[in-house]
């Protein structure tokens, strides 16, 4: 573990006052050392991370974090936060299984808040803190770091729109680091980039000593400071037209590298009654050529080589992300009717080659899953074929508008659902564990999950003949090598058709859902070996459930489901409801009690923490083994 | 009926052309008589739909809404635009089960593009369809209506900040009729409010004659005359400075009720090659003079007397929103951490109380789901006791901040879900059969559904004592009167616990959840004359869901759980998992396998259309004779 000899006195924010202003400047650069060497050991998010430690240093040296309070946008950037409140020697383990998270925790330290992963968050919990201390009278800070590519998000607007319900200090730090204006070319981040441009390295001076300046600590008069101040300084005023309008006070830009300046500027504008909003610029990546040249690549990242230009991912095999990528293409090709949407992950939904072929029909909303959501809506009104990318955990922020503008009207917009099910080392806020759930008490929509290779490009074919919506569900791990069962896998999609893979004489049918089938199968192999019999089908469709799955019930067949999501509302409840449905309606006509039963496996109802994907499955009972295991304690197989 | 001369010989948009100007101004009065005369029959959205006429007159005019397309914000404001487009003699039918629906609905017209009914939507799907018209090269006008309070909803900012990507016209209308004002007071509102005060009428004239001046039908000069225009009209380009800093042109305010100017500056402002605002000045309520004088009475209201000032809505018994409002006023008295807080329906949620009697404590954030969770979540981390008051249709707009800000924290906010179940005559957009399968995939969270008067209030006090996040939901629906078994409903609510209300020595248990209780015992008494002896069950919780429930299948008993809710991930459905779970478990034991079976009553894998409340619950089988004809048809009772 590499630790300067000034983090070395660093134990908790206090420590920091022990420093001078210029030993801070400095151990911003071990801090920056510290993170990168651990992030190229463990993987984890880098650039934003190595733009923000002057600014976590200034924070933690203004305010006291154990009275005030600090809100995290994303929060993927909170590692320098993290090494200064107490957790530098857990930092090696960052994001293991024994170690600590990528994001902030409660758990953790009482330095994190709230545990966060989704953006967007932090000015609307900062505003119903301000309000829950506004009741109970207490003083103390409340400050809201948010990134260019947050504030963006509908819920950070909405936030803005009531900040006038404080009447009491709220700080929003914005730490703009261009990270909006790389992902898209939203309004507000052309504003920004305009401020941006218009300012040189001495405005951005000027406009710091004018703030300090006009608002010394004089408590009271402070509200007379800020008109002075608006007066003085008519030129950034103006340029703040956008927050104006919002009537929210604005200061800014400023430089977000200079501690000193910082330190005297976070005491300044922190004495107001009420909220106001700092603009910091900070540059990604800072300190670490190759995430200064290269930030999208070192946004997050896997572990890397430190020296020179020999950084290399380490590799695992071909993933559901780059199946769909290539299926999708290959559509696109034959069908001019395809477009894209994404919200600010077109790389990591895999649509970096789509958009490099297909520019003109490619479109990156930001962090907006709302919008991109009725964007395809309104697209496919008008015939064409929106197929919308976006992780099973983020699409929860669509949630309302898949049931209206998309189920409710049976509009043929598609659904790709990266990061479907478990992720490994993000944790509780990734886990895409619900979307199955979430999605199919919405009359029209299909729900198909692929198990392999040939299976996404088919589903993704069945999904663009649809007349109506079809998700696409996928997780963030590797396609089986090759086809699991060559022939079965080719089978043309049909809606709410299974395949049988297996066929067996026992009593015990493995069905499981999408990747699933993987472990199902090694599961039947191995049962095999011990001379237990198991049938499998690749059940293809969440939603319609195949009758022909349920029909084994009356065979008296045991099934066993297997899905990588929550028990609760998925897959497997979906089977038990049709069950019941089914045996409802067959009890009128037949006296039939004596059938076979279902045990669902899945997810637990609890937050499963960060740990390696493989780990998770087998922690929720759903590895070959556990499937295994599972067979083996069965009274009847 | 009455319908005015001129009204007679509009059957379509293009008999407008068959009117003078003077005459279709005549037309707008004939309009609003007849909306007036209709609604106080039917009940309906009144104020907005009042102030809307002459601007609906004006669009119809000027577009050729077969080809164009108009999207429309929530839709509640659509009256005069379904009685111009084919509908005027379906009016009287207005929200009827045979007759037209209350909101836009492409089953019923060509005319209506989306069926809508939640905020913020136009303004996004406009700007879809206007990508999907680029993809495609057509050149179809696309025009978004939306209002002021709609604008403020975080999908409207997405959309707007997102407008960039169209390079093609597309119009924005946002009419403004200060509906936000009567409501909150967020920024945008407080904005709007602004320019609405700095302008005299004379302003708006001057506002309107130059931009029909200086923006002619030139075709491809447009654009000049645009540069033109912002230059002669400095003072009204500052006050836009909100929609210029996000590179949006805006043009206005103009006066929405001179139908002359506004035919000319549709066909100025819609020439543009790119998106633009028109910002029109409304009156709700216009023309009737107690809408006009109470618009917030008259904003949603059933049937009533139209003479003088005699009228008077006509009553139901006491619902379950005024059980609510009673027990949430009780219970703040008593604890001043108590904080209520809603997104734009205080009204609705029986709020209107406890805002009188602790402004204080409580808060409206304006259409704004998401932000009102988060701010709740905010509150509760600072020690407050927030209750969370928003529809269940609405609340869906909330699903990731309800799972990650306040779940995933264990934060003891408390959500009162009104209108969960089905709601009647507003029909699909408006029900609420989906929060308990949004809601219980969420660890941490208790969902909870009282019966009867004392049950809420009992209910909430459940919640409020409770240390992490609790739902209460219930339905569009009066209370039944006194208790239905006094001695059961005051039983103390223990989480997870539900009361035996009849037992019985037969095979069938009816298991109900809230409201549905009524039902259940309706039907078991019915039963009893016939001979047919069922136990009564108050579930009480649809999670976690109680054992003792599930026991009664190991004494080989029909359990009918019935809900207010969709079958797919409702009470029901929780309750097959529990079984599932547990005979997998018990099974690992015992060899039992002839256990009772569970059958689920709640609604289909469809949308429910508008129809009364009753009918609606007879149509999915949860009424007292559905449930009775589902025990009859069992075999074994």
């Amino acid at each position: 573990m590499i630790m300067g000899e000034l983090l070395d006195k660093i134990n908790g924010p206090k420590d920091l006052h022990l420093l001078s202003v210029e030993e801070l400047q400095l151990l911003a650069e071990e801090v920056r050392e510290h993170i990168t060497h651990s992030v190229s050991q463990t993987g984890g998010h880098l650039a934003s991370n190595l733009g923000i430690v002057e600014l976590t240093i200034a924070m933690h040296y203004v305010f006291n974090f154990k009275k005030d309070r600090l809100l995290w946008d994303v929060g993927h950037q909170c590692y320098a936060h993290k090494i200064l409140t107490g957790r530098k020697e857990q930092f090696a383990g960052l994001r293991q299984r024994e170690g600590i998270s990528g994001f902030p925790n409660p758990a953790e330290s009482e330095y994190d808040v709230f545990s966060v992963g989704h953006a967007g968050t932090s000015i609307a919990t900062a505003l119903g803190m301000a309000l829950g201390s506004q009741q109970s009278g207490t003083d103390e800070k409340i400050v809201a770091l948010v990134g260019d590519a947050s504030i963006v998000n509908g819920l950070s607007f909405e936030a803005l729109n009531n900040l006038g319900l404080a009447k009491r200090q709220l700080l929003i730090i914005l730490n703009d680091n261009s990270m909006a204006i790389d992902v898209t070319q939203g309004a507000i981040a052309r504003f920004l980039s305009k401020v941006r441009l218009s300012h040189t390295y001495e405005d951005i001076r000027r406009t710091t000593s004018n703030i300090i300046e006009h608002l010394p600590l004089i408590g009271k008069r402070m509200e007379d400071a800020l008109e002075n101040f608006k007066k003085t300084l008519r030129m950034a005023i103006t340029r703040s037209r956008l927050f104006e309008s919002l009537n929210i006070p604005y200061f800014g830009p400023v430089d977000g590298h200079d501690i000193a300046s910082l330190i005297s500027l976070f005491r300044a504008v922190s004495e107001f009654g009420h909220p106001a909003i700092l603009h910091v610029y900070t540059k990604k990546g800072k300190g670490f050529t190759p995430a200064g040249d290269d930030p999208q690549r070192f946004h997050s990242t896997g572990p890397f080589k430190i020296n020179g230009d020999e950084t290399s991912v380490t590799k695992g095999g071909r993933t559901f992300t780059q199946a769909f990528s290539d299926a999708l293409v290959e559509a696109a090709e034959a069908d001019d009717r395809i477009i894209a949407l994404t919200a600010a992950m077109p790389g990591g939904t895999g649509l970096t080659e789509f958009r490099e072929r297909f520019p003109e029909r490619c479109y990156d909303v930001g962090i907006a899953e709302s919008v991109a959501v009725d964007i395809a809506a309104g697209m496919a009104k008008q015939g064409q074929k929106p197929v919308v990318c976006i992780y099973s955990t983020f699409l929860q922020r669509g949630y309302d508008q898949i049931f209206q503008e998309v189920c409710l009207q049976n509009l043929p917009v598609i659904f790709c659902i990266d990061r479907a099910g478990l992720v490994g080392s993000d944790g509780p806020t990734h886990h895409g564990l619900m979307d199955i759930g979430f999605l199919r008490g919405m009359p029209n929509l299909v729900i198909t999950a692929p198990c392999c290779e040939s299976e996404v490009k088919a589903a993704l074919a069945f999904a663009l003949s649809s007349d109506g919506p079809v998700a696409i569900r996928y997780p963030k791990d590797t396609v089986p090598n090759g086809d699991i069962e060559e022939k079965v896998c080719k089978v043309p999609f049909e809606s709410g058709k299974s395949v049988t893979v297996r066929q067996s004489e026992g009593n015990v049918v493995l069905v499981a859902l999408g990747s699933m089938l993987t472990e199902a199968v090694k599961a039947a192999d191995k049962l095999a070996e011990m001379g237990i019999d198991v049938g499998v089908i690749n059940a293809r469709f969440a939603k319609p459930v195949d009758g022909e799955i349920l029909a084994l019930l009356d065979d008296n067949k045991t099934i066993i489901t297997i899905e990588d999501h929550s028990l609760a509302c998925g897959f497997g409840s979906a089977v038990l409801e049709q069950a019941a449905i089914r045996a409802a309606e067959g009890q009128t006509a037949s006296e039939k009690t004596d059938r076979g039963q279902i045990i669902i496996l899945g997810g637990p109802d609890k937050f499963i923490e960060r740990a390696p994907r493989d780990a998770q499955l087998s922690e929720i009972g759903i590895s070959a083994a556990k499937i295994v295991e599972t067979v083996r304690n069965l009274p009847v197989r």
